[in-house]
């Protein structure tokens, strides 16, 4: 795959300044790896928003809340789907499948937001109006 | 609550054709109440659609697949919201909740589709190359 | 239906600059009547805005080209019902039955619509390849 | 062109299984050729969404109806810009091209859709209140 | 406006547990008001999720920065037309109005959003390939 | 990079239409440069539409407004980024640094968008109603 370069360059562990280098020592003892992806290298060269959106993602993704963490993945991957995002969709459902998701469950992942987007138009092009029980 | 009226009417149970009254006693029988929501009433001026849709729909949602059917109401939610159909997200956060979605899964699904929304648009905006380890 | 009021005024025709009255008189002689609706009511605060718009709008779905009339305003409601503009989806729906759509090829027009957004989600999610023949 | 692969894979005849092969011979027979995309090929990882998806589509683009094939596809082609899905666009351009869309039919499509789009943002950014008439 | 409810309920400031009620603090001297809008209050049922974006708003949304607070405002206005989001449109047009914006500048800005969205259009269903010097 | 090709062919110089060589002759006037990107090329296939879309760039995007011209390149990137446009993403970001945007202000800008995008959807998935202060 020859793929396109970013907007702002992929930096590499020795160009990073000290604030993006302490994220990314975070993100590998976080993460049990020393594979840090081209999200957080590019991301690197803001580190203001590196910081907050590592901070964020640990907090919202972590493992001890109300919803499972391969839950998460999904819901994750779904919203990447509608938004078009290819790096998100591959990246995330390679953490999903990490977290133990089959095949057979993203392809049900798949055919549910299928089924949403499909009602969804039908809910907005008829007009449907709410009706008075979801209110 | 003052909506304005559907493109195509809501039908009562007396105005429907009979492939249309099949379909409403099977939502009936599967739901397990009398209830039927606009979404099949207006949708019910194309009976095949509603044939088609409500097929889809049971067998998506259905109870015994790889995916538990909180988290594909879940799912249908997060799809909805990035979608912003309004109809979508009131009559599938009360699916959920009848699913026994608490206020605080509810939250917590929300942190995790802004999250996500967050970080695709990063992805796009600074055009990140896909990372051979997610190929 | 009791709205909210818009960002910028919905002029009235004494309330329009000469260029803006110019675009109004236009608009009702090709229309052939003197309804001119709040879209057009609103642009009217910026009159270059409202020129250009007009006369884009009056050539691109005008009678006398390659697509049928009725064939563009069905377009214009599909593009309206993704993008979920409840303005647009009402205005160009009254459109279409001006120019003799009817209740069932509204209902299929839909019908098109959200399988198009169902088979377009599992393109994406499941990010399938272009095939050969179609590039 | 190198494309990365697809989450699941792109089924061989070989590897189907019977009712996903089902399906296959129906898509040759109603397409009266023996080439079936990718599309498909994805899809029949999961042999229930492959079965409503295929009989979905073959019934909505169906023949017989009252909106036009080509219309419909054309339909396809605007739905699929806006929901920007690569695949989606370039699949059914080649359909509308096969259904006898001329070149002057496409441009002039994609000039509806980008007024269309125009339009849509400005009636949602000003927040232009919809009119009685169109109520 | 008689308007839907809520999916949570938007708390009082007698119904805020400390930690919402230590943001709430935080927003009223930030923004030098004692008025705080229903987003932070609907927010406050999930107080993590209300200091993480509240602190980043506060980042990012700054005085002190490379991009001038209201190119910021008019920026998050852009984005949220296009993500259709009605609550956004308001409240960052209001904010956009008290940091000075002017009704021209407003409705420049939405002139802009149009070109855009219609040029996107354009580039994506035709297909355009990226020039060599733009890579 | 190895791109397909687009949907119309991106026309030489010789192979203009006398329209669509007078917008041509224009824009290299306009942009004091020789070179016309793939955008302008491909459009040319429909000359009414070029012409149409270059005098409203040429309109909306002059620099004697009351939006700074560089403030409205950045609001086009950012409208690109939530379209998820790369052809626009990248085109757009290359004139906004011709303008003298600098790495710190897109990084900046990506952050705005990116905030946005996420309060827009918690906004829109918790449902939250619009204040009466911004009505």
């Amino acid at each position: 795959m020859d793929q396109m370069s970013p907007i702002l360059p992929a930096l590499t562990d020795e160009e990073l300044d000290p604030r993006a280098a302490a994220v990314f020592a975070d993100i590998r003892q976080t993460r049990r790896t020393d594979f840090v992806n081209n999200f957080w290298r590019v991301l690197a060269n803001d580190p203001a928003n590196l910081e907050r959106t590592w901070a964020e993602l640990k907090e919202v993704m972590a493992a001890d809340t109300s919803l499972d963490p391969l839950v998460k993945e999904l819901i994750y991957v779904a919203v990447s789907t509608v938004n078009n995002c290819t790096y998100c969709v591959r990246s995330h459902t390679a953490a999903a499948r990490a977290k133990g998701a089959t095949d057979e469950q993203l392809a049900e992942l798949h055919a549910v937001v299928a089924a949403a987007n499909k009602t969804n138009r039908l809910a907005i092009g008829l007009q449907v109006p709410v009706d008075e029980a979801f209110l």
